[in-house]
């Protein structure tokens, strides 16, 4: 198999609209990225429509990993388990569900990564728990990559966990610097924490802690802290590289913003906000699009999904957070 | 004086361009609004700028209550109290500030109505301990407007308070039926709460604290509680005319919105997001306008402190929230 070529599970019963749009999806992307190979999770005969519209010589680049459909991941657990027996689930992992066995195919390194437009909340768990977490690492982070006036923005968490903590905001720092850096290719990220107001003590009890937190740790990447940041910050993109918050306030924002683009046409005509978000923490590339994608989100999803496999981003991501772990302990050593 | 007189206490250094963008401000509204009269609130020499810039027959529309310039309001305390043997503020407000002796202006009758754009943390100390807050009411919130593809959708709080507790979610829902019928004609206001997702059970504890209670409440206005519902729908307003949520990520979001029109044109040419603010929860009508409010900004301040007044919107969402009090007691009063 070509070096380059990147092989992605799709969840073929993820998303309000699938599995039309995810057919549509998988089809666009074939088409844009030659060196794509498919394993379609789900119904044997959606599969087959993606397989018949593609011509012959390329049919080889899709492949199926049968489950039937009962329902939508995510909705009421999806899908007789056909495939369980030659492809076992990890414990907890819920067999059947297509989100379930999408991740087992890159447990079992029968893909390179996974995509799904399921519920967020159970491709977060199907992740950690069959794929594992990164030492030291508690809760995942989804991030999403905003277009703003000044360049791209990371954006974190926009939605894998909910409660705001000192530690984990601080953490989820360290994860969009060096995401920024490996996937964006920025020098030096400049990491700033979400507030309702840029003057130091803004904000609420959680922020006051990872502000302080983030004042004197180290940064991954080589990044710098900035101190505090405000939402208008995530579209225009003047004050930081990359912004940190929750997954509840993420979230929220994230569509907010979508919402205000889909309105009034986007920053510059045909950016919009993003629809598909990778998930750092795990040990693995998962890219989670939303429910509501389209084929053209589904597609960019897919494409988004083999370029971090090429480039090794989620690899390097964890690489960092050891670095910055190595960097503590060292400076903790108690010297012979 | 005239009936549909308004009288606006205006702090003359609020916010980052003050006082120069308070003076056009000033002169903006009473170019706009023949039946308006300020009470300019801080230096002389700034407000006879304000004066001097009228024609001669208008200048009377034009009050001074002087403070010394000693620094802008809300960063440093600002001005020694010369106004305060005359005019002196209440306990807790801080003696000196143009904010406080802006509120102190409504509490003595001085004035219908204050608006600043001074720091919204201190304004609504201010405001609390200088007007009193209505019965029951333990967090005021802060109400925009924020126009939607549907209409305007009345999104609260957005940054009076920071911490997000069920009680005070689901009280201010009762704030914005109220606001969203007085203040923009809705009849039986739609109200959704915030969350990461429109199903059942979506979103943190307080969330669903939140949810459980308005779904068992009585609603003001006769609205109808409506469910959880997300970013996109503060943009898009189909779902709801009120949106609910904590001043945190009210604050991110409204500030998100504001960037992604500021970005791309606004909804429609001319319909950018709001730069004002309403102060529900205390007794007295005011509006906080964004600390990096423009003349503009500043004038559509100063106009909607004056409609609000006019309408008597603050006493009427008062007033709903008494009779809703009232229904409950009646509910619970145990027959004789």
């Amino acid at each position: 198999m070509d070096p380059g070529t990147s092989r992605i599970a799709v969840d073929l019963l993820g998303g309000d609209g699938s599995p039309a749009v995810v057919v549509d999806g998988a089809l666009r992307a074939c088409r844009a990225d030659p060196d794509l190979h498919l394993l379609l999770v789900g119904p044997p005969d959606v599969a087959d429509e993606v397989r018949a519209a593609l011509p012959t010589g390329q049919r080889h680049r899709i492949t199926v990993r049968p489950i039937a459909a009962v329902g939508r991941s995510g909705r009421d657990g999806a899908g007789r388990p056909d495939a369980a027996p030659t492809h076992p689930v990890r414990p907890g992992a819920r067999p059947g569900s297509t989100i379930a066995a999408s991740v087992a195919a890159v447990a079992d390194g029968t893909a390179d990564a996974v995509v799904s437009a399921g519920s967020s909340g159970e491709i977060v768990t199907a992740a950690a728990l069959g794929l594992g977490r990164w030492p030291t690492v508690r809760r995942p982070a989804l991030v999403a990559v905003v277009p703003a006036v000044a360049g791209p923005v990371v954006l974190l968490d926009v939605g894998a966990s909910v409660e705001a903590r000192p530690a984990t905001l601080a953490q989820h720092a360290l994860f969009g610097a060096a995401y920024a850096a490996a996937r964006l290719d920025v020098a030096r990220p400049r990491v700033g924490l979400l507030s309702i107001g840029a003057e130091p003590g803004k904000g609420d009890r959680a922020r006051r802690g990872a502000d302080s937190h983030l004042r004197t740790s180290p940064m991954a990447a080589d990044g710098r802290y900035v101190g505090l940041v405000e939402g208008h910050d995530v579209t225009l993109g003047h004050a930081a590289d990359v912004v940190v918050t929750d997954g509840f306030t993420g979230n929220v924002l994230l569509k907010g913003i979508e919402g205000a683009y889909a309105m009034a046409g986007g920053p510059e005509p045909g950016r919009l906000a993003p629809r598909a978000a990778t998930l750092l923490g795990v040990a693995g590339t998962v890219v989670i699009c939303h429910g509501a994608a389209t084929g053209a989100d589904l597609a960019s999803g897919i494409v988004l999904a083999a370029d971090l496999h090429r480039a090794q981003v989620t690899a390097s991501v964890a690489r960092s957070l050891d670095d910055i772990a190595r960097t503590l302990a060292d400076q903790y050593e108690v010297s012979p």
